[in-house]
């Protein structure tokens, strides 16, 4: 068999497994998967550099589908590679099955799940990046787009940092089949119309039919000649191709067949054909930054320190003690003080502007080959990447996020900048991590432990100074809580700023004879649950404070940490819509300063 | 003084009194607002046609400063019209004040709040498709943008669907002022960078530099000759413009000047000038649609309907019932049957693709004009839109959103597509309603209710069909629950579906002579707290079962009604990270389904 009849049988044999896979399912998107295989067989054939029995081997090219819903189509090549034999394919959505409706990690050759649109290629930047700046190896990042999701603004975020940064290592695959799920896309088939965007943002276009195998052929060993630009294949195809019935028609978008037996046939029937997938080469090791060493910055108790400022000292101190930590943040880094960092380790800061998609996505794209990222910005804004946040967790990524200028406290700038969600935010992503420390000894402790941990990290922080009430080196492990203050009558809960609201409180209260124990909950999920059943225990009942929203955030962290105990416990937290003002004023406002922690606690004493 | 000398004097007093509001503030950003004056003093003098004595008119033209921090620039332009007085001026940022530290519609000027980057355009979006296909009035939606903003995918999703709709009555006055918060933006002064990608967009671009007013004046007029393409004036300025301390300086940003007086000398000091604002002419009021009436839909009980399915049924007729109620959907509108609203009102109905910060958008900028936008897609892809969810709730704008496919009861499709964080995404937004219907009578009365209702709406729907077990017509106010089955043993608390799989553990542990109370929870935000607080006094406890994280969903959401009351209360959610397998299966593995319901009833009642 000649290469290019080869290259056909293969792509016939991707379909007809696709739509096997389907069929066997009930579910799944076989006509979105048929439209690149011809796309897919030239890669895996003589392209991609992929040792599949060695999935951690750093120097292996990466292959991401943006366009997750074509699942049937990646498991089919994983097949075609020998990764998986065709029974596993036939276990496609099935209860326990590897080959999940989207791919995602739980499969080894997966770096990240997909099947929320516009993501794999903001990952794929981020990946891009990691092999140009950190690993600093040869390897490509290979993403396959749809069409559909070119209108998802993470796109043109990833379109304009890899023009930026250059990223010749980046070949975008784009499947260009024209029709969405409900009907054709903004620009069907018009390659003009997706060329010049892309070439606006600095990269480099070819043109082909994507189903022919010369111009897919020639398209790809063109895209491998790196020329200090990224490179969009923008191949035209037709959705369902090579099967009568769904060719192109609108209608059929993620359905099995009607008639797979037929289509089978009309493809050609089964085959069982086996490609040998290109193997890294060379003896090139991942970069290692040399990392000297020192001390974690201390913080002298009765100052004033940021804990936003905690954060970038903290971030400093642990690149020179590491070299795989490294730094991005969204053009606010004088604000987020990961300024600090970018000073110290240029080599290792990535300046993301103000994109927090990309920001994130970057993020989750270093630490699939075990890069450490620490990514931050306004709390406020990492909301804008909250769909990417869902994600990293389904991609199984250890991410470590730092929200600074958070609650009414920042003061004057007013609500739009200020995060009174975003601890409901985190709490409800799977497996994650919530600290919200409130002095800068403690920042510096939960920064070093966000750096060890799996999943998603994320750290609250907060714009003014506040006093430093602990020594440098004490310990705060995540999980745990402390008591500042011991008392019986009633307990103040805080954490962050309004932890120093309830040490105001608990010096009123003791004026007037009522002794407050202060809880301060700096891990907010995991969530300290026999301390605060032991206070709901021993006290009469506990006051929580947050400079956030009621719902979602410390407040019902208690609530769910003692449900069923039938303690009294009262939540204070932002209620009305803020304004500007001082810190001090919108505090009051809120109920959540010391007087208002006080009159609470006094109310419930009475009880 | 000859038109031009007048536009450079009404220029330098936008600077000036920019200079003094954030003096006097102590903070805000006059360096962002004195590079735009001369954009700004040309357009309030002859080229703004906006009634600021009648904010109200629908005739006017509709200004955005989607670079809000530049808020110093907007106030001293409503002071130059004579909107407000010198001594609020000076009110910049003081508690109370009603100019906060970024615009807010409490001022009735103001359409929406900014100060999250990147959003002006997209509203600004929605705005000027209000104009042309609802209001159908020839007025002009002016959206001041930054240069850092462009690098958020928000705006390229506005430049596209701005070109593709060719929304020529929408002005983007572009400050290119170089400077970001923290050093040069990723394009500098490259103005042809910027025309690129505007151009690929399908806009017309119009390079300018920003400080000539004949220039200026030039392009803002050729801007109003609309030829069906939105217009981008790209506007060449500096940073600090007039004031040579700061001009074109990096480490200004977002500061007060250090030595205003000097400042404000250099500008030629202050000025009392006042510019008369073109007002809207002509007589054309705002389309009505007609809207011939007809009933509700109405399901038979015992049938199994999907509440998406419903939604969309109720959203077509109350499209026959109100002029006003408008449709728009992320290009999936088979799934969420927004498509029946599409066939039956297709002038009313908007295709945004697959670009969810612009389906947020554009719907926040139809009810600016007080259309009623319905917007849809599946509920894990609001997640994407959810910085402009949090900011529409600071613009007081009336939303009804619509979530489907949520849970890990949508089966094979597996975890990308399952919404588990909905609920405590969106009772995290101030004043926001959460509705999680069970069945498809229910779902059209809270669509119903939705229409009529302020603030951020949420509606949650299931994918699968579920059995529909209310009477058409019946009432399910927004704040109430309902008692599905009575009991005093145990409660079981449900909704969307869970509220079957709670049923069907009443029956099993019935037959065991347990006799539990089902409370349908289908108003999750505000909660019944009374029937909550009843059912724990009157029974042994609550179990309730959610669809969802184990965070800030329903499960809280009844902690929080409970708080103090030592009710015994079981929350029953998804704990593990789900993969593909059926509803079932699904539901099952997750600890929710009727069996986990029945055993944790069966635990609670033997306690």
């Amino acid at each position: 068999m000649d290469h290019l009849t080869f290259r056909f049988e293969l792509a016939q044999q991707l379909r007809v497994d696709s739509v096997r896979a389907s069929s066997a399912a009930g579910s799944g998107h076989p006509t979105s998967s048929m439209s690149a295989a011809d796309l897919m067989a030239a890669l895996l054939d003589g392209h991609l550099r992929l040792d599949f029995d060695h999935p951690e081997d750093p120097r292996n090219d990466h292959l991401i589908f943006s366009k997750g819903h074509a699942s049937p189509l990646y498991y089919s090549c994983l097949k075609a590679v020998g990764a998986i034999d065709d029974a596993e394919l036939l276990t496609f959505r099935e209860f326990g099955s590897r080959l999940e409706g989207h791919p995602t990690p739980v499969l080894p050759w997966v770096d990240v799940a997909t099947g929320s649109l516009g993501q794999g290629l903001p990952i794929g930047v981020g990946l891009a990046l990691t092999a140009q700046r950190l690993d600093r190896l040869p390897y490509r990042v290979w993403v396959l787009c749809g069409d559909s999701e070119l209108t998802e603004g993470s796109i043109w975020e990833a379109l304009e940092h890899a023009g930026h940064e250059q990223l010749d290592n980046l070949i975008a695959l784009i499947d260009v089949n024209r029709l969405g799920q409900t009907g054709q896309t903004m620009h069907g088939w018009d390659l003009d119309a997706y060329a010049a965007r892309a070439h606006a943002a600095g990269w480099r276009v070819l043109q082909i039919d994507g189903h022919d195998p010369e111009q897919v052929e020639a398209a790809l060993k063109d895209a491998e000649s790196g020329d200090g630009r990224p490179v969009a294949v923008l191949a035209a195809t037709k959705k369902g191709k090579g099967v009568a019935e769904v060719e192109d028609r609108p209608g059929f978008h993620g359905k099995p067949l009607v008639h797979p037996e037929e289509a089978i046939r009309e493809l050609g029937g089964s085959r069982d054909l086996r490609v040998t997938c290109a193997k890294p080469t060379g003896d090139e090791v991942p970069h290692v930054f040399a990392a000297p060493g020192g001390g974690l910055p201390a913080f002298e108790p009765g100052t004033e320190v940021a804990t936003r400022k905690a954060y970038g000292e903290a971030l400093r101190a642990l690149g020179d003690r590491r070299g795989d930590v490294v730094a991005l943040d969204g053009e606010v880094s004088n604000s987020t003080f990961a300024e600090l960092f970018r000073d110290a380790h240029p080599d290792r800061y990535f300046e993301m502007y103000i994109a927090e998609q990309q920001l994130v996505a970057a993020s989750i794209g270093m630490q699939v080959r075990g890069w450490v990222p620490f990514a931050s910005t306004f709390a406020a804004f990492l909301s804008r990447a909250y769909d990417f946040i869902r994600m990293a967790a389904v991609s199984r990524a250890n991410l470590r996020l730092m929200g600074s200028h958070s609650g009414v406290s920042i003061g004057e700038d007013g609500p739009s900048q200020m995060a009174l969600e975003d601890l409901a935010e985190f709490r409800a992503v799977h497996g994650s991590t919530v600290l919200y420390p409130c002095d800068a000894n403690q920042t510096v402790q939960l920064v070093a432990e966000m750096a060890d941990r799996d999943g998603i990290n994320y750290l609250r922080t907060t714009r003014g100074a506040t006093p430093v009430i602990y020594e440098p080196g004490e310990e705060f492990p995540v999980g745990g809580s402390r008591v500042v203050r011991d008392g019986d009558d009633v307990t103040l809960v805080g954490a962050g700023i309004t932890l120093h609201e309830a040490l105001g409180a608990a010096e009123t209260l003791a004026r007037e004879g009522i002794q407050a124990r202060v809880i301060d909950l700096y891990s907010i999920k995991p969530v300290d649950v026999d301390a605060l059943r032991r206070a709901a225990a021993e006290t009469g009942g506990l006051v929580t404070a947050e400079d956030h929203w009621p719902e979602g955030g410390l407040g019902e962290a208690v609530l769910s940490a003692l449900a069923g105990t039938g303690a009294p416990v009262r939540v204070l937290a932002v209620r009305g819509m803020p304004g500007s003002g001082t810190p001090a004023e919108l505090l009051g406002q809120a109920g959540i300063d010391a007087p208002a922690i006080a009159l609470a606690a006094r109310e419930m004493v009475a009880v």
